[in-house]
């Protein structure tokens, strides 16, 4: 039985909320029919976070009243200029469905810090609440709801988000109504209690592959929502690969030109101009989402070297394997491994220097991805010096290198970042005294199937089945590793067989969701069973923001 | 049982299809661990159009051998050059999953006829095979499968074009996989027979409401891409309403700057440049959709007046019902019926002259929607009045009036279209000796709820679930009407709930094929039990599309 079922029979706080305004609807005829029976999005019986995903570190249920948000209700900050954007962030999500005022005003001698106010405060001085670790200073948040004051104190803004998330998830979905589901509810409330949580681990990556198949602006921002409800403070976009290049660089203009005119199979392509990036950059920011930018090479560059033959050593043959077709000598088959920059040539290193300068330029974020993979035609020597040639130019410009974890091989800096997805590498970073994004393929890549009868995917990395993607501990995944080495956790989703957003969200939710339990909650704190019985009462909520998902049988969804 | 489930057990013709291809696998080690078992994506057993929809009118099945496409398979078209695009459109589909060059050539004497070649044809003499009726004469095609040739012969590209829709839904499933599902299996078949086919209405139509939430072109394409796949041929966009004016008009530049900053729910809106609708226009095109454009007018004219005040009689309080947030004057709510334009200032007429005068000039086809519906701050005069003299304006510019079904309270000109609603004013038009375009609420309002219990939509002319939307009549739907007073069927989607295409999809996908069939098949040609059986088989090609549905429980879904 899920939690919202139980929810609707409590008896005592629950409110039958209208899920629609009958006579406020458009083309409504005086005399459309009187339909009565209600859709039911009750708030929480008790603070017993049986909803909230991530799980939270502590909860505290408390005695009393509930908050009631109503007509006064208040939002007042206390701290950064921006938290007055994070205020704005939650009165929106209210007000859309509530038609509450809700005005937020940063915190003044004589503000009320009580009388139904929801406090948003940074307090550098917080850290005793949340924790001593890094990731706790960093973005561990509390969160003290009474009758009269909702109280969320961090000690930082980025902290103050992840609370605010926290937050959403303990009102009624009907919130996420794009229209008044609860306009004739007299008040949306959420029961007392203290939340006390802070971040396992400091990157909790999602990875769009936008090289295979293009996402336009508006998919990525729809994406960085979705990453927003889970608490996820990385997105790494793959921004080139052989099939296309996504990414407009002012001193090589063919890249774009020819390198992101198609896709895998055959479609036209596209490419963010620099005010496209920056404004992905901008969008994920406002929700302490750093953009990590990903060029791959050497290998897996066929589409720059499309727009710049004199790139490759020779041109590269993608014929050569019998299959794909080819526009503007741009790839839309799927084999990889058959691409190079030639390392020898001065002209690569004249292009990997302005690309890596004009992306870092436009990168407020301090992570430059170069990739690194699956480089089948070149030598152990020649692939580590490439490596640390670009390695050097990536510091150069002020950047922090991560790549894929074949870049052990080489001699890294101190700093840079393995991302393991295969396994076998990535122990020569970790023996280096480098730390480990963990995409291990069989957990965390989200393009597999969940089964064989799922269309849409790969599946060469295995099946991943729902709790698949969550029943694992990635301190313990591989031999060698321990919770020091671990740097975080990410989910890539490569495109191949993703064609636009819809078939994205239908292989990212519900494994998103539990990979963002993986990189967030203590192993101690989380268990599968726990987690499918909170991630069933979120399906209404994705059907209300537009998402899709994958209605996994290993979870009783709520009906 | 569904067809599929059949399809599968039927011995002689099943190929079990790989459907991903491991060895080609993105990031695939070559230790990745091998899974073998495929997803089956059988052909047709016999061509018994179990699959179709919507139903054609006369199927045959014949005996024999399959047709085969394969590596000697040849596209041939004969007729317009146009004709070209269609066969090069099909030829895109079958090559992005089977790898197949499947060149697209004219037919020149001496090219081949037969021997693994699919003939496209426009025969204006192939009247005798489809029948006689405008309808048939405009859109009907005769399909004939035989082991070495597939012919598709029709009068005009259109009916080509709808007949290549019939053969996509008998080949595979598998062939819409995004990448190589299908590529390592030796061949794509279709059994033999002949498929005699043409449509019962003229107009068959799906409207987008852009204005409530703003719709990207990126995601007006995708919805075209739908409709293409069930036959529709006309894309009507609700372009503006109080809430948002969405089209670019040189003459009035605030519409779009002030009109089109927001959207209901108080998000960021858009509008279309008329690059942006040119190419929504040549996309649908393309697909023998034609598209209509409806500004509403005189009331929904909100975002109109929000720009330019004096458009009014006096500036809308949009506040007046208490409710709505405003961002530079633009509506957020979704209340109607409460805004006009003024009736008797010049201003209003060179307006409205200009804005028809822009639009007219970049819509190729013949029709112009001025809305109508829902005045109520104006009496009957004003109104008729006010719809007569916007009709005489239309019909200068070279356009047919298309209006909501209460312009028939105004004097109509012989051949304005009058869209049904809510059916009490539609009779007037048809006194008039007008045609009818028939929406009913109760069975064409995509936006409504399919059941109290699924969450986006809203509910005022009653849940619409999937037999609801299926199981009518246009000719016997309302008392007064008849066969020849209608020229079509059209499914209206209102947004006010609809926040991106992923919600409109959960709304549009079963019912909208439902009511391709409603607009297409012959009333005595179709059943919902038929209906049901064949639309059961659609599900894995819709996720492999990438299109969002919703599972209706009245469907027993293939696996």
């Amino acid at each position: 039985m899920s939690n919202l079922r139980r929810g609707i029979v409590a008896p005592a706080i629950v409110l039958l909320l209208a899920a629609t305004a009958a006579p406020l609807s458009a083309q409504a005829p005086a005399q459309s029919p009187a339909v009565s029976q209600p859709v039911p999005s009750p708030p929480l019986a008790t603070l017993d976070a049986h909803r909230v995903v991530p799980v939270p570190a502590n909860v505290t249920v408390a005695a009393g009243e509930p908050f009631v948000f109503s007509a006064n209700t208040k939002l007042v900050t206390d701290g950064p200029a921006e938290l007055t954007r994070t205020g704005e962030y939650l009165a929106r999500i209210l007000r859309k469905s509530t038609a509450l005022r809700l005005p937020v005003s940063g915190f003044k001698r004589g503000s009320p810090s009580a009388g139904n106010v929801v406090l948003l405060r940074v307090d550098t001085s917080a850290v005793a609440s949340v924790g001593t670790a890094p990731t706790a200073r960093d973005e561990g948040y509390t969160l003290d709801i009474a009758a009269d004051t909702i109280r969320l104190v961090a000690r930082t803004p980025a902290g103050v988000f992840f609370g605010v998330a926290t937050l959403r998830q303990l009102l009624p979905w009907g919130i996420e109504a794009e229209q008044s589901a609860l306009r004739l509810a007299p008040t949306v409330s959420v029961p007392p209690g203290r939340i006390v949580d802070s971040p396992r681990f400091a990157w909790r990556g999602s990875m769009l592959d936008v090289a295979r198949h293009f996402f336009t602006v508006d998919e990525v921002k729809q994406h960085i929502d979705l990453m927003a409800l889970y608490k996820f403070n990385r997105l790494h976009l793959h921004l080139a690969d052989d099939q296309g290049w996504r990414i407009a660089i002012a001193s090589w203009p063919k890249l774009t030109q020819v390198g992101g005119s198609s896709e895998v199979g055959g479609a036209s392509g596209g490419f963010y101009t620099k005010a496209d990036y920056a404004e992905i950059v901008r969008y994920a920011a406002a929700r302490h989402i750093m953009v990590v930018p990903e060029i791959d090479m050497p290998g897996h560059s066929n589409a720059a070297i499309a727009a710049y033959p004199q790139l490759g050593c020779s041109r590269p043959t993608p014929n050569i394997y019998g299959e794909g077709t080819q526009s503007a000598g741009v790839y839309t088959g799927i084999r990889v491994g058959w691409s190079a920059l030639c390392p020898d040539k001065a002209l690569t290193w004249r292009f990997v220097n302005d690309v890596v300068r004009e992306i870092a330029s436009i990168t407020p974020g301090p992570y430059f991805h170069i990739g690194g993979d699956e480089v089948e035609v070149l030598n152990h020597t020649q692939y580590a010096r490439f490596v640390e040639r670009v390695q050097a130019i990536v510091h150069k410009h002020g950047k922090t290198m991560v790549g894929w974890e074949e870049v052990g091989k080489a001699t890294l800096r101190q700093g840079s970042i393995a991302q393991l997805w295969r396994s076998d590498t990535a122990l020569l970073a970790v023996k280096q005294g480098n730390q480990l994004i963990m995409s291990p393929g069989p957990r965390t890549y989200l393009d597999m199937k969940y089964t064989p009868a799922t269309e849409v995917g790969l599946r060469w990395a295995g099946y991943i089945e729902l709790r698949t993607a969550y029943d694992w501990d990635p301190a313990t995944y591989s031999a060698g590793l321990s919770e020091q080495a671990i740097l975080g956790v990410e989910a890539p989703l490569w495109s191949e067989t993703v064609r636009n957003l819809n078939s994205a969200q239908y292989l990212l939710v519900p494994r998103l969701p539990a990979l963002a339990e993986v990189a967030w909650s203590a192993q101690a704190a989380r268990s599968w069973e726990g987690f499918r019985t909170r991630i069933a009462t979120h399906a209404a909520r994705w059907r209300l923001l537009g998402i899709n998902f994958y209605a996994s049988p290993q979870v009783e969804w709520a009906p």
